[in-house]
């Protein structure tokens, strides 16, 4: 274990998250607002401590396995969870720390969930902030830092912890570039989003708020009734990104180089687009039957955009989808748990792992009828290998025990089962709202301060998709050989 | 595929089925009531059916593999449902097919649900068929077949088919003999149980048909108010007995040939009993901190037989636990899913598939912090095979799917999140009881058609743990090679 290199890493990225908590005092400077002083005493602060600790830690040599990316991962997200949640106490905007560290997890693990009453009341910098946080989790913060400087020698352990999916490759040859390559797309598609967003009247400053919580699948807004004020144009832009930030990115960097052969053959992202399609439909069915809209446009788009929203985890609403007949409430909770394309901004269990979940019971079902017959499985033409199917079966297993560990800790605060169980999936799967007590009419202020820390430590491990946290808490990790 | 046998062998079990029927046909004419005839009406219908059918179709070799055997499994267990519903209906005790059918699924499978709205209405004929059934499925009809006649060349597919858990063994070398062994432990368990229960002074009619209820862990009683009525030592007897019957089998045979040794280090033995004693005891604390009572000894008695009761899945109550704090429910929601000892007749997922899902899980972790280590799982001292592990994998994943399908399909009915979910694993984890409008107090009468015929379903797939019926409607079973 490269001890050194554990606590180094993470301060090379407070630097960085540091230099990027100026952006926020500079928007908070435009509008003449007071709190930028906050985000500039919190950089200083920050930077002033990672100096000091990588001076003293300077590591001898800067190698690292798999075992150390996963832990410097793990410290890096909880470090710069409670950095970020310093701007929102210092300032009073967010006076309970707990509170501020919620909302700030929530931020960089594109949950979403709000403890917020009255949003509209934030100052715009403190507003821009927490929707930034959205912006630099969805792709990784660690991810930019490789794609900005050369940070170890074996950065592809780092990008395998913190990137989602099953099977985390490089596009090209080094792992540096392919970082670059990632951002560069992920930069290009929220920068259309403002473009579209703004040319369809939204003021400035929300379309870059509203773009980066679509960039990153997250779901801060500015308004209460989050999206649902806007015109039907702006909502139908935002669920086409949604749709389209929920897509495997090596989908586009094989558009980018003309494979468009390979990109479009993508079975992942035919059976993405298929359930957003049936689900929609189904529920557009749903809500018809139940006579719940006059117009069939606004029945369309919203019931399109909810799906949208629900199924790539980010969690904007354009409707109380607490109020929905039982069938569609049921299905959004199917989406959550589905979640978006593995090597997206998404959370959930990703649709790729969901594919190989299938293809591994067919597979033991074939084997209870020809007890010695040999299959290879196969996803997107390549044959997959048995410690992927393995490690997806058995990731199944461990997201299932910790839905339900953090679902019986949330059942000793004072909701009911609904509330207690869609807070716990809307969590965990980084999608933000739940139904009930935690609808998207609602928000997480009456949860208990147990149960905030609890949803917000389910938010970390679905991010990181739980190993990760796992490894860097299990004392196996931490002895000598 | 030997088709012959796949109808030869449950026209078979249909035989010994309407033979059986002639019991409460006995009881019934003991207790002078009419309800008699339509046992021997049904008994006499089914066995002409079974013979013509027997006899035109006899198979000319008897070999099975494990293919038939699923498939005998699934067929034996639907028919026998039907004929075991026809009484009910005849009588007109029971007037609707579908909820005849409900109750009779219920019955065999030991799930205890019912839609009977005034079970002390019922007569004693029919009451003492509803909870035969209990017994019959409890360890297993085909078994008790076995155990009785040379039924075929392997007898062992049948076996492995239709006993729960993950791994099924035989006790002697012979399976046939390795059935009458658990068919004798399984008499002596229950006359024992009608022996203590009648001196506890309970009459002999309900000691027969608790302690059949209790052995099958089914759950069916003859009060509305289940065993909350009987005296604190018949509620003591019962929660004892329902921890005997939720063991497996195998320590018993264990101690008759006197190895204690083996029988006491049994892992899945004591983390079961480990379960049951966190379980109560956390409960008590949690009903104590909530004041429900006011005496010691009825807050001990009640919480010991809940989770007697849930986790052995038979569904007796003592207490209306959907009133409990929402810790209690949750807890008892877990041990729904986990369930008793594999080779017992309780439901659930097992808690020695738990222990394999567990052990499963470190190894995966271990697995990523040194990619290249091999690591051997034992249970119980045995290594366990790579197969039966990626077997409970998989069946874990399949279980998971199953009920969010059964799920699905309950939310189209008229009740709300809490209802659906509970009433979904307490039936296909063959409980009974669930929270909301499935509550101890209530019953599924008011469940819709579809929701009656969805929850048996899901009560024939738990018991039958899944495979042999998705087996059976799989096309590639029937397909020639």
């Amino acid at each position: 274990m490269n001890r050194r290199m554990i606590l180094y890493m993470p301060m090379q990225i407070i630097k960085l998250q540091a230099l990027l908590m100026l952006l926020p005092a500079a928007v908070a400077l435009c509008y003449g607002e007071d709190c930028w002083r906050y985000f500039v005493l919190c950089a200083a602060g920050a930077i002033a401590v990672a100096f000091a600790v990588t001076a003293l830690l300077h590591p001898k040599f800067k190698a690292i396995y798999a075992k150390e990316g996963f832990v410097i991962v793990a410290i890096t997200w909880a470090l710069m969870s409670i950095l970020g949640a310093l701007p929102f106490v210092l300032s009073g905007e967010i006076p309970r720390f707990t509170d501020a560290l919620f909302e700030t997890v929530s931020g960089f693990t594109t949950t979403g969930a709000s403890i917020l009453r009255d949003v509209e009341s934030m100052s715009r910098g403190m507003l821009f902030w927490r929707s930034f946080t959205h912006w630099l989790g969805g792709m990784g913060i660690l991810v930019f830092f490789m794609a900005v400087v050369n940070l170890s020698d074996r950065p592809i352990h780092i990008m395998r912890a913190e990137m989602p999916g099953p099977i985390v490759g490089k596009l090209v040859p080094k792992a540096r570039d392919t970082a670059k390559i990632l951002y560069l797309i992920y930069i290009g598609l929220t920068v259309l989003e403002i473009v579209l967003l703004f040319a369809g009247g939204m003021p400035l400053f929300e379309s870059a708020v509203h773009a980066m919580g679509t960039a990153g699948t997250g779901g801060f807004g500015v308004k209460s009734d989050s999206i649902a004020g806007y015109s039907p144009y702006l909502q139908w832009v935002i669920t086409v990104f949604m749709l389209l930030f929920g897509v495997n990115f090596n989908i586009y960097f094989l558009l980018l180089i003309k494979k468009f052969r390979s990109a479009l053959t993508s079975t992942e992202l035919w059976v993405y687009l298929g359930i957003f399609a049936a689900a929609s439909t189904a529920i557009a069915f749903n809500l018809h039957s139940a006579a719940l809209y006059d117009s069939t446009a606004d029945l369309v788009r919203d019931s399109a955009f909810q799906v949208s929203s629900i199924m790539t985890t980010t969690g904007f609403a354009t409707a109380d989808f607490d109020l929905w007949p039982g069938m569609s409430k049921a299905l959004l909770l199917f989406l959550m748990l589905v979640g978006a394309c593995a090597g997206s901004t998404g959370g959930g269990l990703k649709v790729s792992r969901v594919l190989i979940l299938g293809k591994a019971i067919r597979r033991e079902l074939k084997k209870m009828l020809h007890p010695r017959s040999v299959t290879v499985l196969r996803l997107e033409g390549k044959p997959l290998e048995e410690s992927v199917i393995s490690n997806t079966l058995t990731y199944f297993v461990v997201y299932c025990v910790i839905s339900g560990l953090v679902f019986l800790l949330i059942c000793l605060d004072k909701f009911n089962l609904e509330t207690a169980v869609s807070a716990t999936i809307a969590c965990f799967n980084n999608i933000g709202p739940a139904f009930g007590a935690a609808g998207p009419t609602c928000n997480y202020a009456d949860f208990s301060i147990l149960s905030k820390l609890v949803l917000s430590a389910a938010m970390l491990l679905g991010r990181l998709e739980i190993f990760p946290i796992l490894l860097a808490l299990s004392p196996v990790t931490w002895m000598k050989k």
